[in-house]
């Protein structure tokens, strides 16, 4: 990651690094022995709460709780499982989602409604509930641990839990996704953001669960965050996936509790909002790196679009296209499948003036190929990393979308999932 | 084929069966050497003719010739050629197309705007013209002997040749595409419908190339071919993939050169316009059956849609979802990515009042799953051909579409396609 030019950086740590956060996983056995499977995430003080949903139509049980509990912009805890999608169970599902929210209350002393829910795993199956339940009363108990270190000084330790919340919301994830953030402030002091996320069904036109969870110490108002994490999520997890093509599930949250004591204004306002994209960039970069039985990641820049729409939909669409991520595992410079999925994106432009490049090599220039060294793309498209740009000279907007190569062992996973 | 209450029947052949019709196919050694390549459709007398093209907004040269010389509503004959897209490739597309119509043409004494030029294979290459056009002339000249043939009586013999033609427009395909129906008209007489097609590439969101052509000794003129053509393929080819997820090089054409003697009329007319549907969807079948690495057919009904459209919408993201063609694959009863996939196809619908069928098994009923036995489950889905269904409760409207499953063999072809 490259933060040299930005007014933040990196530091150690995931979602419980911002000041009054804390978070932790167990194992509930779910769905399987010996993994994490249901997260907590905790601040101390009342929370301002931003929430950015699925856009399917069929949406799990949770997110309805999780939307109605967000209603008042205000937030303490997430409670968070796996193994189970809770939706499409009918009233048992609503039932289930305000029975972990309640049991989290209770056991943290917080309001129900002050508690927000997310699941991920197999939908149409009813969720094992008892258990589920026992393992919030058990994070429950070690978060509250973590909160006396906390208040004794010694917050460090408790980010063991906070990477066992990272874990526990994983599902064919291969690799965790945190990181958190210190920003210095010109006003003085420094905030932090923290962040998890998990999401790995990365073929299109279907989004395995998708959750993202933020948590800052600074402060600012509930519909300031709203726009913020909308505004970021467009241009990251809603880049990594095909407009309406989201699971029941998707969620992505941002709580701010002020305990930095900070209330953001002016250029760190603007440094934050910068800060919140760019992980919520990182996170989503991550999710399509670690797409299912996905061996590289693929960047797809467009520029030169009359429209941001155009832009969005073309580095979408070949994103999303099952033969181009076919080529790119397969490391073949078929520029021809790229030009058509831009063609079918939806998108306005004129093919005969489009120039194609794999990283910087120019293989297709005004609509037509050009001869290029195929042994520059083999190296090309032997990186972990292919970069496809697309310029289509017609006007100043541009976007980039991220997605994978289609594999083999995308196929063995999906084909076997809920079995 | 179930054809016992249509008013045709299926019969021996091909593409030449109606009257004055003529086929053939030649090895130009485009690509591969033996393999049949080049393919020549010819009627005797000039014919009213019909097209519905790709509507990506990248399209292939021939595509553009071949509008150009059906303006008039006219042709005489179709030259195709496999191995070569002939898309992207500038001004030398343009040209190679025209030189194609030209020789033709030359060869079988017509107009060169009189002869529509399709192509099909890889993108982005220049193709070789002189294999291309030494293809023509030889096409030509096998063409020109089974018409004599077909003069002095011993039409049947030229059968051979039509069938060469059908194995000509094939690349990745596994099974020839061709019928023939024969038609008894209420006025007295008969008329035959013959057709081949290509495409095999059908997963989502990407269609190989499909190409179809379709020929009948009826009479009508060419407006109520393009309607007729039209609806048809909105039925069948544009139900094996998604709106606007089209190839640069689809192209399907219909001619009628009226040699039955039978203007087409009344009942008639309508049993013709049924046929022409039924045609295409038998075609579409077979390019959804087989999908590149495709080992079954899907079929998903959806009835109880408010409008067509919702129908169209639903049953085509089910069809084009990664996820139910994996787990179709791996023989999955997964409900839940089929009600997904419906949840984002942009159709409107209420999803708590939704039934799900595995053939006749119902697995989800009001939105939410229902206890099937997984054993039988198992058997719907090891059929070769798989029905999904779903009832809507919400309208009078259904469609269908088609698709296959998505199988390691896929990524297997589609990684090395170009190279």
């Amino acid at each position: 990651m490259d933060n040299s030019k930005k007014a933040w950086k990196l530091i150690n740590g995931g979602i419980a690094v911002p000041k009054g956060f804390y978070a932790t996983g167990v194992q509930a056995g779910i769905k399987y022995k010996d993994k994490y499977d249901v997260a907590l995430i905790f601040s101390e003080v009342q929370a301002q709460a931003a929430g950015v949903y699925t856009r399917n139509l069929v949406k799990a049980h949770p997110l309805y709780l999780t939307q109605r509990h967000l209603e008042n912009g205000l937030a303490r805890a997430i409670v968070i499982n796996s193994g189970n999608a809770n939706a499409c169970v009918g009233e048992f599902g609503d039932q289930a989602a305000f029975a972990m929210a309640e049991v989290a209350g209770t056991f943290l002393a917080v309001p129900p409604e002050d508690v927000l829910v997310a699941s991920t795993g197999v939908i149409g199956v009813e969720m094992p509930l008892d258990k589920v339940l026992n393992g919030i009363r058990m994070a429950s108990s070690l978060l509250l641990n973590d909160v006396v270190k906390g208040i004794r000084g010694q917050k460090e330790e408790a980010d063991e839990g906070a990477h066992r919340a990272a874990l526990a919301i994983m599902t064919t994830d291969t690799m965790v996704k945190e990181y958190a953030y210190e920003l210095s402030c010109s006003q003085g002091g420094v905030i932090h953001l923290g962040a998890i996320a998990k999401g790995s069904g990365m073929i299109h036109p279907n989004m395995g669960t998708m959750l993202g969870f933020l948590t800052t110490d600074a402060f600012l108002p509930s519909e300031d965050l709203q726009h913020i994490l909308r505004e970021a999520v467009e241009e990251s997890f809603n880049m990594v996936t095909v407009d309406g093509d989201t699971s029941t599930n998707d969620m992505v949250v941002l709580m701010a509790n002020g305990a930095s004591g900070i209330t953001l204004s002016g250029e760190d306002r603007t440094n934050f909002e910068e800060m919140v994209k760019s992980m919520c960039i990182e996170l989503a970069k991550d999710i399509a790196r670690d797409g299912e039985g996905a061996t590289k990641l693929m960047e797809v820049s467009v520029s030169g679009a009359k429209t941001k729409e155009d832009a969005r939909k073309i580095a979408r669409s070949i994103c999303g296209s099952s033969l181009v991520k076919a080529a790119l595992f397969g490391e073949d410079a078929n520029w021809g499948r790229i030009l058509t999925a831009a063609g079918y994106s939806g998108a306005e432009f004129n093919p005969n003036i489009v120039d194609v490049f794999l990283g910087k090599l120019i293989v297709a220039q005004a609509g037509k190929g050009v001869t290029f060294s195929e042994e520059e793309a083999k190296v090309i498209l032997a990186l972990k990393e292919v970069h496809i740009s697309l310029n289509l000279h017609s006007g100043e907007e541009q976007a980039t979308a991220w997605g994978c190569d289609l594999t083999h062992e995308y196929v063995t996973i999906n084909g076997s999932y809920r079995t």
